[in-house]
């Protein structure tokens, strides 16, 4: 399995990023990572793992950075030769079966869309899921920001596609999909809402397909794939990234006055036991959100990304690959109630 | 100060939903509660505060309730003497300023939307307002679910009211107002999100713009006022508690195990500060969301408030019809750039 790491990509690129590919290769004896970057930064950061598999870390040249902040599609024109765009040309040319980057996710996305050829069959849109964690286990928030503009079309894609990632990498079995509206009564909602709630019970999916939910149906997990427009899913995913943090610095703060009161043995017991609990409520055991909808395999990760998050984002994307998702999609797809794509 | 509470509206109602009145009376000499609802239940409720100043809390009867799960529309045309619409036909009249209730909010909302006579003149549509916590200390987001079909003028209006009800009551000076988007650049988003930046920057409010803002720029409270969809901002709401109530039930869980570690003291210690430190997130300290845009005050609660919401919504209502929050919209709304209601 051969999967392209944009090696420039994230806040902490490239450092952090090819030591996640590193371990990655390590974990995964059968995990090829090609680094796609600046080769001479590349060689530098590899220097400091002398032991790694080299045979396994094979470099792609690019000279080229996409910036966190810069708009997408204006820098993926002007920047011919950036780490993003060679990534996606290897999935095209079929050297890798799968991408990984925590750059810029516009530019990802676009990259990918530019292309139509990227697209698998019947795929109107491709959409970006999270994972959001929940009472049940981990649920599917589909699409958080790779489409501003969808239709009901897009929506009942986003949940064939989500269920399949909830069943095949988050061993769900059967998830229920639900749609994300302001209450749960049939009427609520938009005309996207109500056209969407229409076509999903008139689908392959009726079965599944438990109408609408609310924010706070997140975390009950009841329902496991929830669809919305990428503009909402985008709010919410950065919301929810932005109240987590918001609790344990809160968190944080109340304890710093109380653990000076503790005995110092159940200080220690109560700092590291709150330290535990932040990292399940971080996104980086899946290691960030897959692109579905297009060919190979792709996962954005968090522009934050270290390497425990790029490591994980391997081997999902590996899993992903492995499991032909994406024949999965296309025929599931070819099922539905429409594809006038 | 005279203010309508529906007696019958909430999960808990009657009970400390009346409760919540006789604190607030007693707690503040200069308010009248108007109990609006089943006589007889309320009489009985009474009874069990034999020392309450019932000079103060007087009874509308009202023989019909609407129900929490129905359809807001249809059974405000069915049920003409249900309690939410006596309260609103108190604000109407006059005999009283402002009007609480934790009961169905679609209803309490098309109850005012009704007669266009409620609405302040110049507003084109009502908006709900949420208060969310921050590192910088409260924030307003709005709208939360009064209208499923803004427009970019009624995204300023709802920058216009929010910012003056972040003023007048969280006591916020000069708030600076965002628009809640899925990036900061200025070609981010939908058509609405740039229609309505298009008229901030023309606007009075122009030099409190701060453009756009993402999900976790909600929690950092640099911008203590943000406009939104009303679908968008529902979701917000329902999910940021969904998210606190999730991460409060985990950490109580994680503590299950560790506190039996601990000494007895110090497990104490470490359960009562959870408790303190969940009281900060919960919405009980504004009572619930203000309806702006209308006349008269208006809070619509949470529909599981007991008594603590119910007694501080009904003291913020009033703070909002003394505070002349009505005359400093229609003066702000008359020099804003449109009023094309």
């Amino acid at each position: 399995m051969r999967i392209a790491l944009d090696a420039m990509g994230g806040d902490h690129a490239p450092g952090p990023i090819i030591a996640g590919a590193v371990e990655a290769v390590r974990d995964e004896p059968g995990i090829t990572v090609v680094l796609v970057g600046d080769q001479a930064q590349i060689e530098a950061e590899l220097a400091k793992a002398p032991d790694a598999p080299r045979d396994r870390l094979p470099i792609v040249h690019a000279s080229q950075v996409v910036g966190m902040d810069e708009k997408p599609v204006e820098a993926l024109r002007k920047k011919r030769d950036n780490s993003i765009s060679r990534c996606w040309g290897l999935v095209a040319t079929g050297e890798v079966k799968a991408v990984v980057s925590a750059g810029n996710t516009g530019a990802m996305v676009a990259s990918a869309l530019f292309n139509a050829k990227m697209f698998l069959p019947g795929v109107r849109r491709p959409g970006i899921a999270a994972i959001f964690p929940s009472h049940q286990g981990p649920i599917v928030i589909i699409d958080v920001g790779a489409n501003m503009n969808a239709k009901a079309e897009d929506l009942y894609q986003y949940g064939v596609m989500g269920s399949i990632y909830a069943e095949t990498i988050l061993g769900v079995t059967e998830p229920k999909i639900g749609i994300m509206n302001v209450g749960t009564e049939e009427d609520k909602g938009t005309d996207l809402t109500k056209a969407t709630r229409a076509l999903y019970q008139n689908s392959p999916l009726a079965h599944r397909f438990v109408g609408n939910v609310e924010g706070r149906d997140i975390y009950e997990g009841h329902v496991r794939v929830i669809v919305c427009e990428g503009f909402v899913g985008n709010v919410l995913l950065k919301a929810g990234e932005g109240a987590v943090e918001f609790l344990f610095a809160t968190l944080k703060q109340e304890l710093a006055h109380l653990i000076p009161e503790l005995s110092a043995d159940d200080g220690r017991k109560i700092a590291a036991s709150l330290k535990g609990l932040k990292t399940r409520f971080e996104y980086q055991e899946f290691g960030g959100g897959p692109l579905l909808g297009i060919r190979g395999a792709c996962i954005i990760c968090h522009g934050s990304s270290k390497e425990r998050a790029i490591r994980n984002a391997v081997r999902v994307a590996g899993t992903m690959a492995d499991e032909k998702l994406n024949t999965q999609i296309i025929e599931a797809l070819a099922a539905g109630p429409t594809t006038n794509g």
